[in-house]
């Protein structure tokens, strides 16, 4: 959608293999953009299993009550994604939109309603004219392709200034297997969007209860680590598809998410995770930096997640970090705002390597030069030590920038 | 601070009469600021009563740890505050310079350090010398006036674009009783500064626990239903003074919050406060546009209350009001993401008397017309109401702008 990539785009191409199971397809369906795709089905052979995780918002979108519901049959056939529409508050007749989306999935490929997964980015309280697609899906499903990835990626960008892509392979028992992974921007995205969608699939024949509890284990660090702008979507959406295909080339079933084997692939899975996540921070509306907040000594990790997050989210810390100031009296101000316990006379801060506080005052050897140089790179690290206990925990967001303030108001005036 | 004044200032200066058994000066020390006084000495009758409320930051100020203190004695003779400096997060020299300011300043005036008031507003992180002005108090002391509130009401300022003044005189039992009160800006103001500071006086002859009492009830609808940023300072202070002057008016001490003879007063000092609080928000850095936002139909008042805070603090919500667009949809988002109990099908929204969406839908009347009428004002109504029960709750905020980020971020390269 956006003319200007984001500075802190990926600097080269992800090139992703096909995998094992499914088969995808894009087509224009003129939901709301002209000339680019904006319709995207993906479909798995059978026997795909899946697990999946929601945005936590109390209003969600019609596709997310309708994903949550099929989660509890474990099994996968289609997934239709459009963009340009979340139908999201969108009331009864959203509901008749997923209703009819599902039931023409189900007719394309042949499989229950139950095993149709559906995602929708895009404007909010529009109702979603699901007849612009419905009588496409048939025509596409039998022209999808294993080799599609980079197409699929760019179908479900909304503002995104770039598709996002990660794939891994891996060991898994005596077979190699693949996992590959797309994402969309960072819920709270320009106007009127507010959608993360992100989309794996890998070809390892996986339980969808082992899936479930690795997906929402690797979320944590991950997907709900990052943070724009503190504003949760009503529409974000995470999820995991296992094709088993990889069972034909020697991959053994697993069904338990503590298998040893899994030590690879978890780590694999978690490492796609964390890269998406982190793609999504970098696309942050208006973002020309990435900041990562550690905060260690916490009581618990809780604790220590809780004031992370409060740091991410302070607007002055972060319009701080855009102009390039090492305000580390804005970072105390945003531990103590948190609500954790905290002590200001054991507070401990560092920009980088630099240590520009300590026990409560600004550390005497800290150099003023040397901080403003560091604040000039793209990837700032704030490190902020409470020195009560051993809790600790990592985010991610982006600055807040002019940029930011003119993508979202649309100042018509 | 500021050469341009908020377009939200009030239209006309408020006459402040003098009150009863306080007089007051200012004074150049040079903390930070030249040409403009940085220094405020009230100094009060004996036989003044104090009541106090606090920032709730885990990391408060120096003066903020004194005050809690000694409002436990419940009396007050002098207040000293100062601009420049917060000194907060200033470890054991923050302490030595509270303890050398009350000492200075209960000798200027004759009274215990247990009866000094102290704040500080300005820069975070750097000590406070307080040898800049402990060598004024003695001649300050001397000079104080009591028709002197127009200049108390500027020495306090840092990045405030206007002083904040409101006053009341009313019917206590059979006497006349004057409240006066002056503040300065909303927490999170401009680079480095984080301070909200308040201080009302009257010559009423109530007891520091009826004031307490009233001043912590008060407090909850107006300061404590105010945000800009949802940054929360280190410093907020509001201070509420008694003199009990009046008595020799023929005014009769008042021991009890609940005395019927309250009840001109207490509305009167619920007036002041949230015409202060208001103040402070249309003062709040880049705002062009107050905004007030009301909850009703939730389970309780404190659950309406969380669901207004947070549309009020949704970045996505405040940019579109900056933008003069009724974005309804980041109103449903902010319900959602607050994480109380809310029916997304039983949800209606108002912008002023427009009804934008209901029964989680669009409004079938609404008119884009009328509403971009409507954003065009300088004070935007905006109302939620969750069909759940009785609770409501109504904040008030400001827009979000470009002009905050270029207030708050340095931009230094």
């Amino acid at each position: 959608m956006s003319t200007t990539v984001s500075p802190l785009a990926p600097k080269k191409f992800t090139r992703m293999p096909a995998v094992d199971g499914v088969r995808m397809v894009t087509a224009e369906a003129g939901i709301k953009y002209k000339n680019r795709t904006d319709l995207l089905l993906m479909v798995f052979d059978e026997g795909t299993e899946v697990a999946g995780v929601f945005t936590r918002s109390k209003c969600p979108s019609a596709p997310v009550d309708l994903c949550r519901e099929n989660l509890s049959g474990g099994t996968a056939r289609v997934l239709v994604v459009n963009s340009g529409n979340a139908n999201a508050f969108t009331g009864k007749k959203g509901r008749a939109a997923t209703s009819a989306t599902a039931q023409a999935a189900a007719a394309a490929v042949g499989c229950q309603t139950s095993e149709v997964f559906l995602a929708s980015t895009g404007v909010i309280g529009e109702p979603l004219d699901a007849g612009k697609f419905t009588h496409l899906l048939k025509d596409m499903a039998g022209s999808a392709e294993a080799d599609f990835w980079a197409e699929a990626g760019k179908a479900i960008m909304t503002t995104d200034t770039y598709p996002k892509y990660a794939t891994a392979t891996v060991r898994l028992g005596d077979a190699n297997v693949t996992i590959n992974g797309i994402a969309k921007g960072a819920g709270m995205i320009a106007p009127d969007m507010a959608t993360m969608l992100s989309f794996v699939v890998t070809d390892a024949p996986i339980s969808a209860s082992a899936l479930q509890e690795m997906l929402s284990a690797g979320t944590k660090g991950t997907f709900n680590a990052v943070t724009v702008d503190s504003d949760t979507s009503t529409s974000d959406t995470l999820l995991l598809f296992a094709t088993g295909a990889a069972a034909r080339n020697g991959a053994q079933k697993i069904t338990d998410a503590r298998d040893p084997r899994l030590m690879q692939f978890r780590r694999a899975l978690n490492r796609i995770l964390k890269n998406l996540a982190l793609q999504v921070v970098r696309d942050g509306e208006g973002a020309r930096k990435q900041v990562e907040v550690t905060v260690t000594g916490a009581k618990s990790a809780r604790s220590a997640k809780k004031v992370a997050l409060s740091i991410a989210n302070s607007p002055l810390v972060k319009t701080a970090v855009a102009g390039e100031d090492a305000n580390w009296g804005r970072v105390v101000m945003a531990v103590g705002k948190a609500g954790e316990p905290a002590d200001r006379d054991l507070l401990s801060i560092w920009f980088g390597d630099i240590r520009v506080a300590r026990e409560g005052e600004r550390d005497p050897d800290y150099s003023e030069d040397a901080t403003s140089d560091y604040m000039k790179r793209d990837e700032i690290a704030i490190r902020v030590d409470l020195g009560l206990g051993r809790g600790k925990a990592t985010v991610w967001t982006c600055d807040l920038t002019k940029a930011y303030v003119e993508i979202n108001g649309d100042y018509r005036s």
